[in-house]
């Protein structure tokens, strides 16, 4: 993991091989960011998880096979029990051109991965709702 | 609608069934906002409208059935016969995982949706253009 | 080509015809912008180039025919041998409202094209990196 700041775009390049999200996370606590909006990514991905959601907190798992391009990359960061917490969703181009898109649950990068966020000063955090399933993006 | 600005980028949370449109605008409204682009989003849609531009201002509608995951959502926010107007394209994740985009033409927020805009504040307008039957982004 | 500045964020709008790359490079170079993040577009393309990468420096061509809209874009903006470069991954909705993502190596606007960067002081290169066979975005 590589970053650069610059005001409050920080800039993150993965390596071959590295946990996206662990990835992520890491250069978002050594710079001790707790909210962000993700600007976009490009790279690769092998493998990654992606999920469909069904309610009741369920996602549909829809497995990836091989390696995928990084086409966009969404969401933000946010502070879930005190933790940071990434909520992403990507989408992938395959061999064959056709795109594959989903809430991400997981990946590690392929040959290379280029990330950018935008550091948010204010605090969100998500909290349980009981009528989605989900973690709600709470503002202060 | 929940909102939450930080200096010039405003985060947007909508909730279940509220009009995608209508409660990004309430928001930008809110705010004063009338320029701006769009950061990206994330949350899910039921029965989005899409569309393919054929020219001559005509698009061809391309019906979305059910829920989907909103994966990316670019555009942006200028102004139209002095009201806010939004130009979005939006990418989404199919139960399957194969995605599908157009420009977007309406739907309704699905469980929950989060979205984020970088505010400008020199002026965007759209000015009716007879070559390509659009509404040209224009600057001053 | 058209564009304009507000702050660190640069708008650009192309029009009919022009070549994707060489105007979204000549409205960096106006500006005199070396390095930032892309934060979206929104237009159409027609006959883009796409590619997937499959190691070794090269790249899988995946032609696509006639017009698209374009509905993501990702990456950045780096200097290369001294030159600005652009790294892009597009995401592009069909006429079927299927979607198509990869590495963008080229195309022309139709009919129009906005998009929206954010501009970085920083410096960014990219350096040859024979593991990967890609120039490998770096932070000084």
């Amino acid at each position: 993991m590589e970053r650069m700041r610059d005001g409050d775009v920080l800039v993150v390049r993965l390596a071959d091989g590295e946990d996206f999200f662990e990835g992520l996370k890491q250069a978002l606590k050594a710079e001790g960011v707790h909210a962000g909006v993700v600007l976009g990514a490009v790279g690769m991905l092998k493998e990654p998880a992606i999920g469909f959601y069904r309610g009741g907190g369920k996602y549909e798992t829809l497995p990836v096979k091989g390696e995928v391009e990084i086409c966009a990359l969404a969401g933000n960061v946010a502070v879930v029990e005190g933790d940071v917490f990434l909520h992403l969703h990507v989408t992938m181009g395959t061999s064959s051109g056709a795109a594959l898109a989903g809430h991400m649950t997981g990946g590690r990068v392929h040959m290379t991965a280029e990330i950018a966020v935008h550091i948010l000063h204010k605090p969100m955090t998500r909290v349980p709702d009981s009528k989605t399933g989900l973690k709600t993006l709470t503002f202060e």
